[in-house]
């Protein structure tokens, strides 16, 4: 019992992130969303409350795959520089948690999963600052700020990358170019804020 | 006659920016646009067509008016670290235009109004290669796209500032901040790309 409870939460959670990748809070439909999980649609109501706990609950699913997926390993501006490239092919690879945040941010801007979702970037600077004692809070907030705008930007925001970039900006060839400049950005950031220290 | 139809096209995308903006352009009325415009609405179809070419008349009209309020002066580093901060302050105090392209990323990606505004991204990177003569072409690019993701990630993404600065991020304060923070990375950036020249 227990096991099918389980797989059906996931089989939901996963049929939900598509959905709400697909087309936002408001422009997702429960009914799709049950008919893609097989799922009958009162479970989603039993299980999750709403749509709007159900989006807290798919964002609250795909920030913590992430955090395990790409931790910050190592200590130095090398450290920071290895997790924006990691972060940046995860949300290449599975763009649904960056365009799930890109979504909120334009329908309402508040967080859902708030509490949740505040502690993992809370664990985040504190995991910077230890790679990189020399970051004050403060600084460390805003270098994490700019790396996940960034890597969140690049899957969200193709249309943006196709002005500056052509027709190209369709292609794999783009991808590690763009990496390697975002790289090279935190990669500068930090050893200025380091130098000044 | 000229004048009133002038008059009536302007009302027209004042309108259709405010709709596209918060609804994104799925989302987003005609019905709603017309009556706000006090227009009826088949002047809306016998001016721009259809919704989708609305939406793109308004992101090329928005995209003139930030073009001209905000361009790259004067050259070196400090013109791009003025113009970043400039472009900050620009889409944090209209943040229309910012919306307007993450909700175009989110709904399919590929630029409405292409020619004009991938012209217009052209003749920036002209002027910043002027600005900054040791930046290639393509280092050209990825700066721009940098500091254009980062300068609408502000508006368009509070979600993401309020997780790393909490309630704060609601607030007056932040805005300064957060630009501060842009303008150090953009001079970073400039600084590491015109020493490794």
């Amino acid at each position: 019992m227990a096991w099918d409870t389980e797989r059906t939460r996931r089989l939901l959670l996963d049929a939900a992130a598509a959905e709400f990748s697909a087309h936002g809070l408001a422009g997702a439909r429960v009914d799709r969303i049950a008919a893609e999980a097989g799922v009958n649609k009162e479970r989603i109501y039993s299980y999750f409350g709403n749509k709007e706990r159900l989006f807290g609950a798919v964002i609250e699913d795909r920030l913590a795959a992430v955090m395990d997926a790409v931790p910050i390993e190592g200590s130095g501006i090398p450290a920071l520089a290895d997790y924006a490239g990691r972060l940046f092919d995860y949300h290449d690879a599975h763009p649904e948690l960056a365009r799930l945040t890109v979504w909120e941010g334009l329908e309402g801007g508040v967080p859902a999963a708030e509490e949740a979702r505040s502690a993992a970037c809370e664990r985040k600077v504190v995991r910077l600052r230890e790679a990189i004692p020399e970051l004050d809070e403060e600084a460390a907030r805003e270098v994490l700020l700019t790396v996940v705008t960034l890597c969140d930007g690049y899957p969200a925001l193709s249309n943006l990358d196709r002005l500056y970039f052509g027709a190209v900006a369709a292609t794999a060839s783009r991808a590690p170019r763009r990496r390697a400049a975002i790289v090279a950005t935190v990669t500068a950031l930090a050893t200025a804020l380091v130098a000044a220290c």
